[in-house]
């Protein structure tokens, strides 16, 4: 995996992180208890299987409260663990350790439980040539880390906002005044290296888009006959892309169709946290 | 449901949101394909039954882009849905509709998902005393969203930050050298309005800590029966707090033990996005 | 003193700070004259006695133009000074510490003052079981480091903010129709971890207050003859705060009332600033 | 009184406060007790005489919280008020009257209690050709607000911060090797448009810094005697500014001495806050 | 001209630039001179031919002055102006004219000299098939706005960040070991909606990369007979990108070559402003 | 030169630069092909002959993506560069140095080109007395910057905005009803250490001018027959600066008539880039 976290996003990410949760007057608890200068030793670890994403969140939020933190990781980013596994190892100062605690594992958990469940996805078309994709249903602030999180899975990733490609749905195409003429449109005003999407609903869509030049066609809550008639009619001219409730009952028989990529909201919106702790 | 989201921190909020979404060009499929100033009408819709929350921040993103958007609120913030009702009708520029759609949605269902999920907790325990409580396993960045739509949901807020209240655990415990000596030291540094928590396993840690003035006790992963000795041995001296692992399966005999609060983490690390979209 | 100023804090008040003195073209008279690379010794010396209390700040506004400033305190927050004592001695790069000599002094100053005020109320009252206590009468801007400051000069703090404490006062006990009703909506709403506080200006309303269940009542402005009686009538149930116009004349006529704080807006809005100057 | 507060920062400033106040939650007591939507008119009252300053911020913070608020402004920044005087009537939610009233009366009267202080000292000289100054001893943060505070006193301000004056001192005549050097550098740097001062102990001093192009000399801790014979020496080629621990008992003296300002510090690092009350 | 400048990022980037010129104390000269209140008509007058881009800035920065300003747009964004043509028509407050207007201008004149130099260039290839395209030469913080005035020059936008496209580099290509293996790289890890450019010197290297999925090539300082085999050899097979030192006198023969594009980093990084005024 | 660039803004610029060029996702080309931890050298390279600016905006872009970036830099700020100097030797991760590359190269170059410009009018009035000098006519966002590459230019600098100095312009007049009565007011109003300038298109108007304390005159768009006979007339009792379409064509024989400045706001708003490159 050598497609990296956005690292020049981390340390504005943490810093809110860190201010949301200490307020005015910082961890009261810690500070009224533990001697400044105190130190610790203590590990991160999972309590369930699974994917581990999120280590660079991790370590700069101790970083932040303790510059001298030591922080050996365990097991990387895109790595997977087992339930009692060592993530990571600290040493550092005991304040640190415990007023940076919750931040860092409310970012490690969401983004591994983001990779986990992507990874069940991933495994369940293992062998097929599709892949599992993430959308924009993702939690308002965290786009760039869920997106790195579903990567981290083995997913690969949609679009990251309305800026940069174009996803023409049936409110455009009605505005428009039909499919080539929204193409036409979006074409004529996107610059020459932005993709151009577009979302269809039936095979007659389908084949009236491929009509327009087009990069990708977005096949929207179609069974599986359905799927494997696009297909057929796309003969590889355009990538295909699968959508609509797609679960992990579903997700196999909808790459056995030949589709390229099938999206899953549930990724982004709707992944359970991975369970991991801090044991001093 | 007096208690009101915490309307300073919404502008600023979506406004992030929207950066995020938008990027440097912006809406490029909506702006090359429909005419500014064009008007539409569209209905926010349910499409499963839940517990609505989030609506001033589905407000807010909707009038940033079009100052002049009609916007009327068939379900407010802490009402219930059925799938296919219509939470709000909208009037306003096509491409602000478009445009702020996502985050709009992404908000509404990131926060009606843990509303729901909250209700459902509320509703197993109906007829107890117990309140179902958040902890400190939030989003980052979405905590007071989050912890709000705990409230719509019927449940009630455990402390917002470090900072807000006093919970000394096992690590405190051991670094002061005992319950009572980690006590002393909280009530003598925190203000007269700071409530002090201590979290206890068993109940011989409960027994001494009733010997001192703490306002709360968190019973850590007690077995039914335990709490309700705990319960017993506290007779109404302090409010007790259930937490660890409570699922919907076992959150109503845990209510029945006759503790105060059930704290679930669940609530806004694992809630599921409650399906809504905008239909024109 | 264990309780640490808010760290997480310093960074982002201090680079504001100095951006409002730098501007857009920074020390013009320091950048015309001083060689770049130039190093000089200097000390902070209190012109005054008082009560040390911002080093955190004076550190960070050297620190940022010099990152290898050598800063060695010798009176630390919390420690009393003579007129006359060094501070802390100082030695880097000239430039820095002519740029940062203004903003360090400017808090320093500022926050010393505070607890150097308070000081001398704690002084007033010492022997007496009363704690002195801040308001939310201060500084937009520098309330968490104000209310360290407080502590710093061995007094205690009342609420932060609006969020962390309910306090009632008339308008809204005449809104609620009644001290109970509004104890009862506050009770309702808050958290189990959010204390009630109920602002009472005379016995009758005391009275009425200790038949709910509130944690703190505030006394406005009763003479000590009134406070003697609400401590008797109280009789340990409740904590009793004094308030209104308290004086370095009266406060430990108040004191001795019996009463747990006496809370003093001028320690936040009107203290003097401590007189501190950079001798090289 | 022409000179208006920098309006431009106001939006900012208020917001920043109020978040410092309101925190994740907001004001949790009046929102659980008052009614949305609830109405009701207070007005703002001087409770001693003062010199009202401020009144911008003050509006923000109303109108933040609720944009249909009635504002009627009875006495204008730079009036007088007396105790008992209405300053402005306000009409409007009474959630906002209540969760704004802290914010707004903190930097009403901060500003104002600069104001009259300001006030006293340009009193304490009237008759006199000299003007009251203010220094950069200001709280960081409120430069801008506590400048135009002095302003509305009816005093005058120095430079603004690091960077809109040259002021050359004692360590940047030694670092130069003299006082000629030292300006001839800051001339050659300064653009045409900065105004350059210098500030001396002794009439040696400003023997030898009339010498040289410079438009103000900073006359430091110098009797009235000397002040009278700096004067002399001057003969109107320089502004002369008297400086150094001047209050209410001297400044009258130093005015007489034909000095054209006199800069006092205290003014803006401790002047005690003018009492203002908000009452319904 | 339907795509619309980022109307999202307007508010902040005229925040920031009015505070730039207005620093702490404001617009010192009219406030001083102008009473507050006191109404004047102006018109925003091109003082040279050329291609209007910026208004919506224009608008922001007046109206952030003065809420009420009544701005009649003569010449929108994308139309052409002749020397002495008034492009908008002012009313409202004097002091917000005055003091708004260097910022406006300043707006107006880069965004609008940006827009006529690329005019310029599409007019000067006027009947060929090519494109004049912008680069990411640009200046910091004001991409999105410069990108902006290239579209209303008839221009087209390259890509707007190292984050929407890929762009292979000599560089890349060395690391890799060679075109294919870092466009299998690249394509392994980029989303299936980001296109894949890739950079070369030589026809050489041009016929290697057409044997890889490529979207666009660059065809970097190539004479025009070279660019001429070039777009003989791709054959209609990729989108051809001529770049590299393209002047006024040069681009209509490279135009003629048969090349899609032609990017011209002067574009945003060398346009001379457009002269504009405002005239009372 | 001594006067250095305003380093406390910096970091702030450069951050948001990159921010700017990265999005969401970073350098999606050189993460998925350049291995992390690989390490290369290169060399920053100027193209053309120009005068060096901008070096510490370079430096803290490649700081910020490697932390022990080696950067030797050979010709600094303020020094001339010929066609195929190393302007900077640098030795770090080679994702690093391709990644923050145009972020540094854009700001040397739009600054280079800044000072390179400005050192040709500096050169084109050698031996006369005058000074060439900037504007307000900047770049939004990158005042400070400009206005120290002006600097290393040779050039001085013009007021930082609208708050450093006052400049009377014919507005300003005709509001106050004449010359006089626009600079009492002004001086009333401004402090003692802030400068006026009057703004005049005829000998008349200067006459009138030089009977009030002003500082400096501007003398708009003058022929230099006229400019020579205002400076006969001010005989040097006020500082005059020429404006008004400047050219290196026009520039000498201005300096020749005696003015002390000659502004040019090509300077800043119509620099083409210097060009300077990154070489492997």
């Amino acid at each position: 995996m050598s497609m990296s976290l956005p690292t020049h996003l981390v340390a504005a990410a943490v810093e809110a992180a860190l201010t949301e949760d200490l307020g005015l007057s910082g961890d009261i608890t810690t500070n009224s208890i533990i001697q400044a200068g105190e130190k610790s030793s203590a590990r991160i670890v999972a309590r369930q299987d699974g994917r581990v994403a999120g280590l660079p969140l991790v370590r700069q939020a101790f970083l932040s409260l303790d510059t001298a933190m030591e922080i050996d990781t365990r097991i990387d980013d895109g790595g997977d663990a087992a339930a009692g596994d060592t993530i990571a190892q600290l040493r550092g100062e005991t304040r640190a350790l415990l007023t940076a605690e919750r931040v860092a594992l409310n970012y490690l958990g969401a983004l591994s439980g983001i990779a986990t469940h992507t990874r069940s996805f991933v495994q369940a078309i293992a062998g097929t040539t599709a892949h599992i994709c993430c959308t924009r249903k993702t939690t308002p602030g965290l786009r760039a880390f869920q997106k790195y999180a579903v990567r981290m899975g083995g997913g690969v990733n949609h679009r990251f906002g309305l800026f940069d490609a174009v996803l023409i749905k049936d409110n455009h195409i009605a505005a428009a005044g039909g499919i080539g003429a929204a193409v036409e449109k979006a074409r004529r005003e996107a610059g020459h290296l932005v993709k151009i999407e577009v979302e269809v609903d039936t095979l007659a869509q389908l084949e009236e888009t491929l009509r327009f030049p087009v990069d990708v066609v977005l096949l929207d809550n179609m069974d599986t006959d359905t799927l494997r008639q696009a297909v057929a009619m796309a003969g590889g001219r355009v990538v295909l892309e699968a959508s609509g409730g797609v679960t992990l009952a579903t997700v196999r028989a909808i790459a056995e169709t030949g589709v390229n990529l099938i999206s899953v909201g549930a990724l982004t919106h709707s992944s359970p946290t991975l369970d991991v702790g801090l044991d001093f």
